[in-house]
């Protein structure tokens, strides 16, 4: 078996990079930068023809789709407890994290890349606006869900794939504008989550700040 | 145990309908009117507070998110083979329902809903132009994605979530212009798909038309 992810630091592939440092995995980490067009290449194309991190590439299978790569790390390493084993509490983290990912994650993008959705400037400026306050909605929404978690992390005992996509999805808020220590639970759970060894190890691979926010005037 | 599923006709909702149907489940389909806005009372909102359909209630537990709800359902009736059980086959199925869920999908409603993005409507208008084009070449992805599968449905030899995913995902093509006819091996795989006892009895209690383009001038 050999494992390999390619990432880009503090892009959405933290969320299986940490699974894999969490599950103890034997993987290589492929650096992708995205600034230097890395995903655009022939050879990352070969591997996803979408141009994104995050692919993990297992026995020779690339594997694209944040969700889909968690679940399959979920099947390949259960000890790690990546999400909840079975019962309506598998079904509850699944429905967090498939709505971080097809809601709160996309408006992001609307936010950082809004040309992704069209060409027009002035359109581009409007769905910013509107994706802002949405992402601080949404944002609001997660803090309202890390409050009424049933135990230490957001999948149970465990800490797992949605710990690290609510890391995630905070940190990019700092880029945003959105102080994170005003979502305070969930301040709390990203600073708890990174300071696990196998989580540190990610931080200091990705070389990531947990909070970029910049006061207005700073 | 009690089954209760929330649709709304030709919604995404199709998707957990036909697989209960698939699956043979003792379920009670509970209509909601979205143009009456019954997604929007107070006892829909006790459900779903984001006033969504589909919702699926197992016993009490009022679950939301198509992918988890599938998930959930795949888990409840293993003998239906809604997803392939294991390995890279479950991995690639999950990869391409994901896909579906968070990039087709979305892109749909930036057509159908410019008005989520933004309030301005110049930029609606512009929103719903590209992501016209970029719905056009998402179909198109899918039609080489059911060219390229291993077996007679999406997910192998049992027909599932993904068949239904991608019926609904073409047929809504069709409001926006696109002929389904055009995309013959998505079209031939819908119509095989509708044809089946168990999701023509999901399109007779939605009453769905199949193909809904109209031709421009027709």
């Amino acid at each position: 078996m050999s494992l390999t992810l390619y990432y880009a630091p503090g892009a959405c592939s933290f969320v299986p990079h940490a699974a894999l440092e969490l599950a103890g995995a034997d993987f290589e980490p492929a650096l992708v930068k995205l600034h230097k067009g890395e995903q655009q290449t022939p050879e990352f194309r070969a591997l996803n023809p979408r141009g994104q991190v995050p692919v993990l590439v297992d026995d020779g299978a690339a594997i694209t789709q944040i969700v889909a790569i968690c679940l399959h790390l979920d099947a390949r390493f259960p000890q790690a407890r990546l999400l909840p084993a079975a019962g309506l509490a598998r079904t509850r983290a699944l429905e967090l994290l498939v709505w971080m990912n097809n809601t709160v994650h996309p408006t992001f993008t609307h936010v950082f890349m809004p040309q992704k959705f069209t060409d027009d400037a002035a359109a581009q400026a409007a769905i910013k606006t509107h994706a802002l306050a949405q992402y601080r909605a949404l944002l609001a929404e997660l803090e309202a869900a890390v409050a009424a978690r049933a135990g230490a992390w957001l999948g149970g005992e465990a800490p797992g794939v949605l710990d690290a996509y609510a890391l995630t999805l905070l940190r990019w808020g700092g880029f945003a504008g959105i102080d994170p220590t005003t979502l305070p639970q969930t301040w709390a759970l990203a600073q708890a989550f990174a300071a696990l060894p196998a989580v540190a190890r990610v931080i200091e691979r990705e070389r990531l700040k947990l909070n970029v926010y910049t006061p207005v005037g700073a």
